[in-house]
């Protein structure tokens, strides 16, 4: 038996997310499929973390527990061959200890958030950015973001089904860049809560718009207290972009 | 009667390319269809650029004129609501004298290729990319393209049923970029013979992989025989950039 790591790409368009579910297409069912169809053995593929419902990855990490005697080269090219014409692909696998775990080995996940402002439709990038019509200004979000750095209580950015058991977390990058008319939110941290990503972002979009003051902000976070944030920014625009071990 | 300067977006996958046809769908075809629900008018809109089948284009250029009074942000708006879902944008309108003209005023052509160089089948990228397997080395390609710039009679890179009356084209600039597996060779000239950036893409690929030498590449560019030049790269990876005028 050995354990794989695997690096894994995916557009989470058509799938209701990474979790396995009973009458719905995910990523963690495909791969197990891959795998299964590879060396006839059914496993469980154990990701880094859930994404959800449309939110992509570049980088998400799982590991695979594979019986059959196999080499790194065979398992990303086996598993990607019984993926064929799914839009999720194995980058890299690595034989790994059998302590190594995707989820709770992890010390820092990195994910992006990506925006294209501008009043023309989309055209490739449909499904893959969020689509902003309202003019957004960098400066205010990236003040904004800058306040998120550090540990903080989140509970402001935290969704009401989040199970994790406190609301403290420390953000070790917060970072907003622009090009043209493409803005790109990086966040890196050990953890993340339930939706944290996506309403930091909601929030600091309404910094960038102009509806709220880095005051109105800075209160919002203050509160620790969700009806105080924005609101959830759309899936679509989500990537789980690397972990670090 | 009004000359509209359309910038135009568009994903080639789905087309037939650019130019009008019969039976198949193109992205002529789809911007007329729209100008005509728009104001009722049947119009010709003029290309910079006919594309092939597949090819994209982040900025191409075209003209139509429209008797229909209006303003740009109308025609913008209401092209792009009667192409609603095909995979074409205008991303910008502007009112211009009658003696533009998309094709013949151009004075600039900018075109780039995209490639991603990696064992793992592509996801997001598939139909926008070519996707090369075998490694590519950077910088014999940059030593390839910088021959390419200034004024040469380019027949090796020229296609069989090029109609240009000459073969002799000026490059202001060919560049190769390498980030990660991600390749982008950059083309500017005035005008381009039929297939030349792809031609040019697949003999500089030759030289990247390591079946050409630059001692072989130079000698099949001076050979001005198309025969002597490698293989025509495939369009799913070509962008038709932007114009100057």
């Amino acid at each position: 038996m050995t354990r794989w790591k695997l690096t894994i790409e995916y557009d989470g368009s058509g799938f209701s997310g990474w979790q396995r579910q009973p009458h719905a297409p995910s990523v963690q069912a495909a791969l197990e499929a891959a795998v299964l169809a590879f060396c006839g053995e059914t496993v469980h593929v154990q990701g880094c973390g859930r994404t959800d419902a449309g939110v992509h990855a570049l980088g998400q990490v799982a590991h695979v527990d594979i019986a059959r005697p196999t080499n790194a080269k065979q398992v990303r090219d086996a598993i990607n061959y019984y993926l064929a014409k799914k839009p999720v692909a194995v980058l890299q696998a690595h034989a790994v200890d059998e302590t190594f775990h995707a989820r709770f080995s992890a010390r820092r996940r990195t994910y992006c958030y990506k925006i294209i402002n501008r009043i023309a439709p989309l055209t490739f990038d449909k499904g893959r950015v969020t689509h902003i019509i309202r003019p957004l200004t960098l400066t205010p979000m990236q003040q904004g973001a800058a306040q998120l750095i550090g540990s903080h209580d989140f509970s402001t950015f935290r969704a009401q089904h989040c199970q994790a058991a406190s609301p403290l977390k420390t953000m070790d990058a917060a970072q907003v860049q622009q090009q043209g008319d493409h803005f790109a939110f990086h966040f890196a941290a050990r953890s993340f809560l339930y939706h944290q990503v996506r309403n930091m972002v909601g929030s600091l979009l309404l910094l960038g718009n102009g509806q709220w003051s880095l005051e109105k902000f800075a209160a919002a976070f203050a509160a620790k207290d969700r009806r105080q944030g924005g609101p959830t920014a759309p899936a679509q625009g989500l990537y789980f972009v690397g972990v670090d071990y």
